[in-house]
């Protein structure tokens, strides 16, 4: 069981920041999240992509912001539960939860901050089959551990950045990738379509264009696959098939909580704290909503900051600290490092 | 008279991040703010010091956050009013408002957001007779322009950083600095203390300690001060009398424009757009005050946004544009400059 103040539902910008307000007030978080990394969508979708709204930022990198966020909270120690997605959840009699994962992980938290974003991101599957009967025997929808490849054959299906970007990174790890797409043009960053040009050229990715995967073979696990062009058919023999079709996020297993769901979002009360209708539970960021809500990430920051004063005055009846100015207050470590502004002296001059 | 979309009062970091989002929304700012310099309390009060708490910025000095704004919203090419505090305010038949300085500028917008952080920064005044008289004669509260004092003498009073980096800094400008502070400690950075002590032997500062200046004299403008320590007087001769003893921050005219106070602040409605109890009339950042509220910058960059969004709604109605993601929309600045993300390209590979 993974003890902690708050869990948060989520690791995307809005999440990570809590992690920070929380530490201020001396709240321990762990957060989970269905990907394999923190940073949410700009992590998984958009890592290169410039962001011109972040205030103080006149453009920052998705990547280098959520690189930002983990320098920034680092001090606070957040646990990570990652690759699991939050499937249940529990309210015991003194008012705490039980989130278990789909992986039967158990957290059991004071609080529970869903900052899921647009949801869960659950890949686009091909329609094949028996598909689900070869997820995680060679089927892949993540690349999750790019060293699961190492010398092994693989088959990536797709025409996006994903299918493009992990072609080019496997080609120097599996002992052989085979790039497969429904269509001859591939739509990506133009670095990454002259990059995979370059490695078809020197025989490190096998391109096959336009095709399809039309079947799956293999008694315990994938062995082969069925490729089809039109009526051509041929069989190829693989280790792993990694269909990257892109990803749909769905609320998922956070609709069934009993919380007051309105457009696909959770309703929070945005007059004081951003709770939902069930006390303790909180959502924040793109995944809620209330009048005159805009999704961007710096709305995310303030409600995080909210959320956490909010749980904190719930923790501690009677205790009366407020968040306040850092360079006055500096920040204390849950490792001991503490961070201030460097004091004034007082010194004579003669 | 100045015309705008949106005035608003007060350049600090709040104010600053609101021309960005009113840009995204085609709406053009002009701010006005009674000190000399964009940035509020961050470039007067603590410039040099480090801010912990904005998002994505483990440690951000108070000047560079300021600096990072300006470059951020240069592009929507704001206006500003500065040295100049708003007097009064007037809402004309058609609901927009003119707004007059305590100088007579004035500043017709269809409306207004109160970004006045706690208040105007007052000066405090050294208890002497006359005083007032003297004030733009020889005696200043601020160093609004270095260049006034160049080849002048002057007389500087006071004992913390502005004192110490003003004497610092006019040494290389007048031809004569005297500091003067009623004790013979200094409150300030390390380094100031040091450079101060270093000025004073080599012969460029002229420090007197303990002393205090208790009268000024002169005709038309300051000719001359009485310098007291106990019993002792003297008399020095100068052209300018500088006294920084440290700001106070007063609502000032804003009281009595007819809003809503609550704790020396502005009561909006939070639940919605940071609107004050006037329609048209929006307060944002450490100025206002609602269940829940926190002085935060990062709380004033939410609430700039929200105010800009309803801001827009009520200038269009029945338009139906929403702040979005701009990695996706990217940014068109008023100076025909535009910033987006790298476009996908589509391609094919033989």
């Amino acid at each position: 069981m993974i003890e902690t103040d708050i869990l948060i539902i989520g690791a995307g910008p809005t999440g990570l920041f809590a992690v920070f307000e929380a530490g201020l007030l001396k709240l321990k978080c762990h957060l989970i999240d269905g990907l394999p990394q923190p940073g949410g969508q700009l992590t998984e979708l958009y890592p290169k992509k410039p962001i011109f709204d972040i205030p103080g930022y006149p453009s920052v990198g998705a990547a280098e912001l959520i690189d930002n966020l983990m320098e920034q909270i680092k001090q606070f120690e957040p646990g990570f539960t990652l690759n699991e997605v939050a499937e249940t959840i529990d309210q015991l009699e003194d008012g705490t939860f039980i989130v278990t994962s789909n992986k039967g992980t158990k957290h059991h938290a004071k609080a529970i901050a869903i900052a899921g974003g647009l949801g869960s991101f659950e890949p686009r599957k091909p329609l094949i089959e028996n598909i689900a009967f070869y997820e995680e025997k060679g089927v892949e929808y993540f690349v999750k551990n790019p060293e699961q490849f190492r010398d092994k054959n693989i088959v990536i299906a797709g025409g996006g950045d994903s299918a493009l970007d992990w072609s080019i990174f496997l080609s120097d790890v599996a002992s052989n990738v085979t790039l497969v797409h429904r269509r001859n043009e591939f739509r990506g960053a133009l670095d990454s379509v002259e990059k995979v040009q370059e490695l078809k050229k020197l025989g490190k990715i096998n391109l096959i264009t336009p095709a399809e995967i039309t079947a799956i073979h293999g008694n315990e696990r994938v062995e082969s696959l069925t490729l089809s062009n039109g009526d051509d058919t041929q069989i190829i023999e693989t280790d792993y098939f990694i269909p990257l079709f892109g990803l749909t996020p769905k609320l998922g297993p956070i609709a069934n909580w009993g919380l007051e769901i309105e457009k696909n979002a959770i309703k929070v009360n945005n007059a004081l704290d951003y709770q939902t209708n069930i006390e303790g539970i909180y959502a924040i960021g793109d995944i809620n909503t209330y009048p005159g809500k805009l999704k961007l990430i710096l709305c995310g920051f303030h409600e995080a900051t909210l959320m956490c004063q909010s749980i904190y005055n719930r923790l501690n009846p009677g205790k009366k600290y407020v968040l306040k100015y850092t360079t006055v207050s500096g920040v204390d470590g849950f490792d001991g490092t503490r961070k201030e502004a460097e004091k004034a002296v007082v010194k004579s001059i003669d």
